[in-house]
C-alpha cells in the first residue's frame, strides 16, 4: 500500500465506528428472547451497491432491495425470525410497508431504505408488530459501539456469535473507517453474494466503483465459503460509502481506490471467516487450499466439491486422517485432472502423493485435527490457478439444531 | 407384458435362483468378523454388461472390469473391507492377481473373471490373504439358497442388511430367471452407474443387448438414488447372462426382450429402494416425485438438489413439514421454473401452493412424517416432464458411522 496510506484494525470496532452512522436494535415479538429488528442509519445519503443470492426463489426483501438499491439509500432495516421468502405479493407489501414505517420515522423517502429478513421461509410477517418496532428503533439510535453491537446481534439467526469488524485508514493524516456486520450460520454455499452483511464506509464513492469493488471483494471471501451447500434465499451483501469522511471521493485508479479494495477484501474475509467460525455445529473450520488446478473456475468447483462432502466433513469432525474421501471428492466434482499426481497435506503432514498413500504418522496427523482449525492443501499438479477456500465440519450437533429448527 | 409371458417374484430369493449360477463366501482377514469375499460363477460363459462410476478416481477393480468385460465371462469376485483405491499401480496388480487366482482355482482364463472391491480407499490390499481365501471359496461353491445369501453379505460395510432380489418368468412355460444382489449403503450418489450391484438371468442375450437394457434400467433406478451425495470411486453394475434356461437367444425387438427390459427395471428398482432403506443411519425413505418439469434432465437435477439438500434431510429427520426447505433447494438448482407456480404435496397433504404457504393440518402433517416412508410430491408446472427419485434423511446415527468409519 502506497505511504501515504495507513491502516488499522479497530480491535472490538463495528459498523458505528464510520462516521455519521448510528445504529439501534428492538424486541418487536418475531423471537421471543432477544432483539429481532435492527435499524442502521447514516446521516449523509449514501451510494449503495449489492449483491444478491442467485437463488431463483428470492425473498420479497431482496426483490425490494434490486427495485431500490440504484437511489442513495440512508436506512437499512434487518429483521431476524422470519424470512419474508415464498410469500408471494403479500410478502413483497409487507417489505414495502417496512420500508415505508422506517421512511416515515426518519423523514425520508421510502426509496432511500433498504429492507433485509432472514428466518424462517414460507410464513407472512407479522407487518404491525414490524412497523411499530422501526418507529421504536428510530427513537433510539445512537451512534456509540454498544448500539452497533446491539444491531449486530438483533440480525442473528441460529448463530452463536455478531459477527463484525472495522477498519480505520489515514489518508494524508485524516482518518477515514470501513466497517461490516454480518450473520450466518445455516443454509451457507454463497453463490453471487451471501447471508446478509452491511458493509459501510465513511468515504465517498460512486455506486458504480463501490459495486466493482464490492463484486470482487466478495468473491474473494463470502462466495469461497459453505457450510452446507444450501444457497439461500436471502442472500444479501450491502456496502455503503456516505462520504462523511473529510476526504475526496474515491475515483478508479486512484491510491484510495487501491486501498479501499484491500480493506474492503480483508473486512469480507474477516467477516466470512466469522461467519464460517459460527457454522451450524461446526466443531473445526477447515481453511482448504488448491494448488495447481488447470484454472479459477476448477479450483473453486474442486474447494466446493470437497467442503460439501458429507464424508469429508464427517470425517474431520471424527478427526479421522481419511483422505480418501478427499480424493473421491475431488474426482467426482467435475473438473479434468490426473488423479495420480495429486498430492494431500494436512497442516505440513503430506497425507497422499501421487494420487496414493504415504506412510505417515497417525499420531502426528491426529495431533493436527485435533486442533479447531485446519489447514488443507491439495495440490493437484495440473495448472497455474490457486484458491483458498473455508468450510466446516458436520457433527451430531448440526443434526440437532436443524432437525428442531423450525418448531 | 404379452400373455406369452408370466412373471413372478421370487421372495427370499437371491442370484442362485437363476440357472447355473453358484455362489460362496469366506472370511479372508480384511474383515475382523463377518465373511469378506465372494465369489460367484456360472457353469457357463455369459454375456456380460456393465455400467461403471463417472468419478474420474477410479478403483483398481473398476479398472480391469473395463478390459475385461467385452470378454464371455464365467466368475466374479467380490471382497469388502478394501475399495482398492488411490493405490496406483501396485492396486491393479493386485486386482490382476485376484482374478488370477479365481481363474486358476476354478480352470478358467483370468479374462473370463471380473473383479470388484468396496470399502476403504487408499490402502494396499493384503493381496496372498485374499487370493488364499479365493482358493477356499472355489472349494466351498454351491447353489443352495444360503450360498447366494452368504455372498450378499460377504460383499457388505456398513450395510445392515443384505439386498437380493429374485424373479422367475416363463415364456411358452418354459421358465427363466434374473436375480441380483447390491451392496451400498454410503458414498452413495451414483453416476452413471452406482455402487455394486450383480444381476444375472439364465436368458441368452448378446452383450449389446445387455448393455443396452442395463443402461435403461439403471437410469431409471440407481441413478435416481442418493443418500449422501458422494459418487463412489468403485460404483459397479454387472449384469451377466448366462443362456442356461433352454429358451431362444432374446433378441432386439422380441417380445423376451420387452419382458427382459421390463424385469431389469424392477429388479435394479427393488435393490436401489432397499439400498436407500439401508442407507447410513436413515431414519426415513423419502420417494420425491417432481412433476411438471421442463424436461427430464431438470426433472433428475431438481430431485438431486431436493434430496441432497441437509436441511432438507435434517427437517424430514425432525419430522418437520418444513417445505420452504424444499422451496429453497429447488431454487438453487439451476433449472429454470417459475418459484410462483410450485405446488407441494406431503403424501396427500398439500403444504405450499403457488410457490407459498397454504393452511394445512400440522398434525396431519406430523403424522405422514411420522412414518418411515414419506412421499413428497412437487409440482412444478413448468413442462412435460415427470420422474421419482429416492432418498434418505440426514440423522445424528449418519453423523456417527462416518466420524468412525475409517478407525
Amino acid at each position: 500500500m502506497n505511504k501515504e496510506i495507513a491502516l488499522e484494525k479497530l480491535e472490538g470496532g463495528g459498523i458505528t465506528a464510520v462516521r455519521g452512522i448510528s445504529a439501534a436494535a428492538v424486541n418487536c415479538g418475531l423471537k421471543k428472547e432477544k432483539d429481532d429488528l435492527a435499524l442502521v442509519y447514516s446521516e449523509s445519503a449514501a451510494a449503495a451497491a449489492g449483491l444478491f443470492t442467485r437463488n431463483l426463489v428470492q425473498a420479497a426483501p431482496v426483490q425490494l432491495c434490486r427495485e431500490v438499491i440504484a437511489n442513495p439509500v440512508q436506512a437499512v432495516v434487518v429483521n431476524s425470525g422470519n424470512a419474508n421468502a415464498c410469500t408471494g405479493a403479500v410478502g413483497l407489501e409487507n417489505a414495502r410497508k417496512m420500508a415505508a414505517a422506517a421512511a416515515g420515522a426518519l423523514g425520508l423517502s421510502p426509496e432511500q431504505v433498504l429492507v433485509c429478513s432472514t428466518g424462517v421461509i414460507g410464513q407472512q410477517l407479522p407487518v404491525e408488530q414490524v412497523t411499530a418496532g422501526l418507529v421504536r428503533a428510530a427513537g433510539s439510535l445512537s451512534t456509540e459501539g454498544s448500539a452497533g453491537r446491539r444491531a449486530a446481534e438483533a440480525i442473528l439467526t441460529t448463530d452463536r456469535t455478531t459477527k463484525e469488524a472495522a477498519y480505520r485508514g489515514y489518508y494524508r493524516g485524516v482518518p477515514f473507517h470501513l466497517a461490516g456486520m454480518a450473520k450466518g450460520s445455516g443454509m451457507i454455499c454463497p453463490d453471487m453474494a451471501t447471508m446478509l452483511a452491511f458493509l459501510y464506509t465513511d468515504l465517498r464513492a460512486s455506486r458504480a466503483l463501490l459495486q466493482r469493488l464490492l463484486r470482487e471483494a466478495v468473491e474473494r471471501s463470502f462466495n469461497l465459503i459453505t457450510i452446507d451447500g444450501d444457497t439461500s434465499t436471502n442472500d444479501t451483501v450491502l456496502a455503503l460509502a456516505n462520504g462523511a469522511a473529510p476526504l475526496e471521493e474515491v475515483v478508479e485508479g486512484s491510491e484510495l481506490a487501491k486501498a479501499l479494495a484491500e480493506m474492503l477484501v480483508e473486512l469480507c474475509q474477516e467477516l466470512a471467516y466469522q461467519i464460517v467460525s459460527d457454522g451450524e455445529g461446526a466443531t473445526k473450520v477447515i481453511t482448504l487450499t488448491v494448488q495447481g488446478a488447470p484454472d479459477a473456475v476448477a479450483a473453486r468447483i474442486l474447494a466446493r466439491a470437497v467442503l460439501n462432502s458429507p464424508l469429508v466433513k464427517t470425517a474431520f469432525y471424527g478427526e479421522d486422517a481419511n483422505w480418501g474421501r478427499i480424493m473421491a471428492a475431488l474426482g467426482y466434482a467435475g473438473v479434468a485432472f490426473d488423479p495420480g499426481k495429486v498430492d494431500i497435506f494436512l497442516g505440513p503432514l503430506q497425507v497422499a502423493a501421487g494420487g496414493g498413500a504415504v506412510d505417515f504418522s497417525e499420531s502426528e496427523a491426529r495431533t493436527i485435527l485435533q486442533s479447531r482449525e485446519i489447514a488443507v492443501r491439495v495440490a493437484l499438479n495440473a495448472g497455474p490457478a490457486s484458491l483458498t477456500a473455508w468450510g466446516t465440519d458436520l457433527s451430531h450437533e448440526y443434526v440437532s439444531i436443524n432437525s428442531h429448527y423450525r418448531s
